[in-house]
């Protein structure tokens, strides 16, 4: 066997645990907008099929960690490929705890809608959702086009979410003054909010791994940011 | 260079990078204690140095992802070595995580010293906290000595840690109902009890992996268990 061929069937190793991730993060999009529409749409079967599905992000989380075991077991890659095959395995980890909260969303879905509905919340948490799918896509294509530009834009974006995460915060706690019959509605809704706030923090330490992976080294404010967060009003 | 040299080399990295896992742990136990200290006598000095040391915890979780990337380069580790490497990787990613809970128990503490008191709940939270404290002490040890009793004997534990969850969730429920002005406080005790609650479920994951480095398997049920918290009384 000539350098040549092994060099590139360990390209194709690279190339296809990669594609994985890309696989991966499709289907976290996917349970995010299903969990979304059905907790707004109070459609508790939407809501079970998300949680079903998280089934099949977490064996593929399972198939990623034994293919990168199996790459390093059989290429012992160095240097960039080494840094190329451990983000894989980092951002399947995210990947999978996203997905882990959309099948949250999915569980608290269930138990909402047997509750009084909160006047405005569900288009607010569909918003603060889809701005989080959307930070996960461009995180994905920063990542398969090793982009740190678009890395550091989808950074910068989460501290939307944390405001969007603040001001639904403080919506709860307005709406469980009033009206002590919202309490148990407005626990699990601030539940949720939060989730999708973490989801957040869980793609920008993808975007911190593209970083790290064309610069050699992880942003240095990454670990401040949470810092920032207005905890004074007990928001965070 | 003899084969034996090297070899021995390798055992003193795997030595290495696993006392580091150790050193982590202690940290995350310390971290803990003083967190549910600080919040039971609102101790606020405390809870800053909680969030302080925080930092420590994480710098040892990036030295020890170096260490490994390092370790896997040079050594080419396979079979067992190399799922003992990326095993601590693994665990190294559920202390971080707990280190952050803890650091989050020290922020909510300083913005609830600022308000009234929660009658009975320090001693409940601290109490839920010892106990996981103790599934992680043992969690260690069985990573350490690769003990798979210990690590299913920990793994069991969680359901009751789960329990002092669900009954922590009535309590503060009821509290909210019978006073609005507990609502802040409670909401963020619960984010704290659910904290505490996850940092259990990052204890099972350690043994989880206790599990699958002795018996190459991960454990059937792990998916399995969240499903069977009560969410359908809105606990979970």
């Amino acid at each position: 066997m000539e350098t040549g061929h092994i060099a590139s069937a360990f390209d194709r190793d690279l190339e296809g645990i990669q594609a994985q991730i890309m696989k991966m993060g499709g289907m976290v999009e996917t349970a995010m907008a299903d969990a979304a529409r059905a907790l707004e749409m109070r459609d508790t079967e939407l809501a079970q099929q998300v949680r079903r599905n998280d089934k099949l992000i977490d064996a593929l989380e399972e198939q990623v960690a034994s293919d990168v075991a199996r790459v390093i077991a059989m290429r012992a890659p160095t240097a960039g490929d080494l840094r190329t095959v451990l983000s894989v395995l980092k951002i399947s980890g995210n990947l999978e705890r996203m997905g882990d909260y959309a099948k949250n969303l999915g569980k608290r879905t269930s138990v909402l809608s047997e509750m009084p509905a909160i006047n405005g919340t569900g288009g607010a948490i569909r918003r603060m959702s889809q701005s989080v799918n959307l930070m996960l896509k461009d995180a994905l294509d920063a990542y398969i086009q090793r982009d740190v530009a678009l890395a550091e834009d989808v950074r910068q974006r989460d501290s939307e979410i944390d405001q969007m995460y603040n001001a639904l915060f403080r919506e709860f706690l307005t709406h469980m003054m009033e009206d002590p019959r919202n309490i148990t509605a407005c626990m699990h809704l601030h539940f949720i909010a939060k989730n999708i706030e973490r989801m957040g923090d869980h793609v920008t330490s993808i975007c911190e791994q593209v970083i790290y992976l064309v610069t050699g080294e992880l942003p240095d404010e990454d670990r401040e940011k949470e810092d920032k967060t207005p905890y004074a009003t007990g928001a965070e």
